[in-house]
């Protein structure tokens, strides 16, 4: 059984193609979920459709993959079974497994300051990525209709905390956004005039490249006009204020756009498998587990992807990137069929790193494969074939290279759509 | 001033190009929604931004034209000036008219059963597009999960309420999904097993069309497996159960998917205007408006599309359809022009029906153009150009041909996605 269709759920089911087992795939959502495109869904560039498969029809061929509907919310290690809470609002059902692989990914985390979720949206989810695409477009509406000169400057204010990947990507969309794909037309206000800022917490932002890329990024992006401030910290965040803290001052900010891209945690499920264990999960809520990618104590239980905490080959444990959680599950496949054919077991997992790569903008991105680094238009034309090359299914590829195409030359975003409005859904 | 960005009021702006006059458009939402394809975003075919464009970007070149977000809630006739609720929750404000088109579009109706919108939801928005697909795909997913036979059947059944052409469009797309873009997906239930019902009060399906096409269709539908019931009324909808009335005889059905295709009516705007105008609105809440779309007593005062109505040129009022929407946002922007060059006015606005058509599914259709009647592939072909080439943007015209091309190949959608779920929103 497998929990989660992710990249390291769908990996592992995956590669267990041919071998004499019934899988069971369980997942809360319908489709499988390209994460690291998410981010181009909130900046209005992609459609959620056109980043997202249904797992069915991924695994349609598939004849020993049963795929099933729900939320796995409990895990029985010494009956062996879990619990899942069906979508239908039905009474939960129980499922024996023989082994169970969980791979639950992450969600947003405040640290301790939970109140900011609704204020400070995260982006792990598509509705997250609507929420955040509905913000930033509603930001520039609102102002066009200000006549307050403050009011309208908060409204163009927009504020990224976090300088990882996902919060240098959001900041640098948000940019081409106010200073390309609005040009013209606004009546009112001038939307290329928007202060956007990029905040993190230590002295340097893409914390998981090579310093110097560190330093590019910033310079790229401050030439897209993005403010980008280290060593700061967010101490409060309420509706149209943040409150910033460099070295011990603080600073008061009107922006009415706040977008968090600050704190990963685990699953909840990371925190039950360790409970179950009697473990101790990490602070991002992960459950530790054997160089094996077992529970301690558990071989039939594999955790893997974002939901583990694996430690690396050094002292720091791995990334919850998609490459690592795709080769655990890799992994946990071959582990699995050695000990159906009785052959000892392939060792302890050892991630290989094959490179890093995160965009800027349009024509700037960072690369870093092993001790090669580039920066610039190569970078992003590796970062654009790479990420067009691992979309799952034909359609999505095409509709997402048109889509790319198209946007470079027109400046236009083909999904600038502000839905889900929270008053339309009280209407209804 | 326009109020409306759809088929009328968008009309109405794109022909008032280049006269002396300074435009200002107001939408609620910040799109042109393309709605003829709204059924096809809610049975997984295509995804939201394919089939609608920012009013901001086909506007971004009319310099005399200023847009804003937000919703008209009431008119002044006597002070000519509007109150719009902002999106952004600030103070209502107000704005002066010298000319006013009130292009405020319709919504669905329960014919006083309100209670039944949140069980049996309507096609008129992006969200409920979201929310039918949602509830479509789901029933599979809980019919897949469900082990007692009864409930497992009421999870298949799929019921259809109102034979017009969005009722007929919506059960022959489920037919298809049920039946071919599902096939070989699940391993408990057979999807091509589901019950599907259109349900129609009259005696008739398609009532626009020519009857014997209504016959046409009906026999189409039931060679995809869709049970057509006319003469039918719908007196109860329940989560789970439908309860039918047929020349007095009632009928339990359970039934854990209605879709609600059955009514339209007026934006609430129209019974404002009409109690301002001192006028009755109709039983649709449309405001009745002179031969020249004005409002009685009120020349400066437009209203055009679903939320007004105007007698044809028989006795029946003309249908709330996108080309009497469009023909009058022309009609409207040629009479301002007469008026601001003192010319005489073009006379009573005059409907050209230039056809009609619906689809019922892959390779068929039904197209009536005057006496020019025809169905099956050569009709569903028409209406694959017609809508293409209707399609605004180049790039959705694009990406909906090819997710269409390559739908028909593979029998697969692209958009199979369940968003929106209240439980995820909850979670945030």
């Amino acid at each position: 059984m497998v929990v989660g269709g992710g990249f390291g759920g769908l990996w592992a089911v995956k590669h267990l193609a041919g071998a004499p087992v019934a899988i069971t795939l369980i997942d809360r959502r319908n489709f499988h979920l390209f994460q690291p495109l998410l981010y181009q869904v909130a900046t209005s560039a992609l459609s959620p459709g056109e980043i997202a498969t249904p797992l069915r029809r991924i695994l349609r061929k598939r004849r020993d993959v049963r795929v099933l509907l729900g939320d796995v919310t409990d895990v029985d290690l010494i009956g062996r079974k879990v619990t899942i809470a069906t979508r239908s609002g039905a009474a939960p059902v129980s499922l024996a497994y023989d082994t169970l692989v969980v791979a639950a990914g992450s969600q947003s985390t405040y640290f301790g300051h939970d109140d900011w979720r609704s204020v400070a949206p995260g982006l792990k989810s598509l509705e997250d990525a609507l929420e955040i695409r509905r913000r930033i477009l509603g930001a520039f509406e609102a102002a066009e209709f200000e006549r307050d000169a403050e009011r309208r400057r908060a409204w163009l204010t927009f504020v990224v905390v976090g300088g990882g990947p996902t919060g240098v990507e959001l900041a640098g969309q948000i940019a081409e956004i106010a200073k390309r794909t609005l040009r013209d037309e606004f009546r009112e206000i001038d939307p290329s005039e928007s202060r956007i800022l990029l905040v993190e917490g230590t002295d340097r932002i893409l914390a998981g490249f090579d310093e110097r890329l560190g330093k590019r990024a910033i310079r790229s992006l401050e030439q897209m006009g993005i403010r980008v401030r280290t060593e700061v910290f967010v101490t409060e965040v309420d509706e149209g204020t943040v409150i910033l803290r460099q070295h011990g001052v603080l600073e008061r900010l009107s922006a009415e756009t706040v977008i968090w891209a600050a704190g990963v945690a685990a699953s909840p499920l990371g925190a039950v498998l360790a409970a179950r264990a009697d473990v101790e999960p990490d602070h991002q809520g992960r459950v530790p587990v054997t160089p094996e990618l077992t529970l301690p104590g558990h071989p039939e239980v594999f955790a893997i992807g974002d939901v583990a905490r694996v430690q690396g080959g050094s002292d720091a444990p791995l990334p919850g990137v998609a490459p690592v959680a795709m080769q655990a599950g890799e992994y946990v496949a071959r582990t699995v069929r050695s000990r159906l054919l009785g052959r000892p077991a392939p060792g302890p997992f050892r991630y290989r790193d094959r490179g890093n790569m995160a965009t800027i903008g349009r024509g700037r991105a960072v690369v870093e494969i092993g001790r090669v680094r580039y920066t610039g238009l190569p970078a992003w034309l590796s970062w654009l074939v790479l990420h067009i090359a691992q979309l799952i299914g034909f359609e999505n590829r095409l509709l997402v290279l048109i889509r790319w195409c198209l946007g470079a030359v027109t400046g236009g975003r083909g999904a600038r759509l502000m839905t889900n409005e929270r008053t339309d859904q009280a209407q209804r």
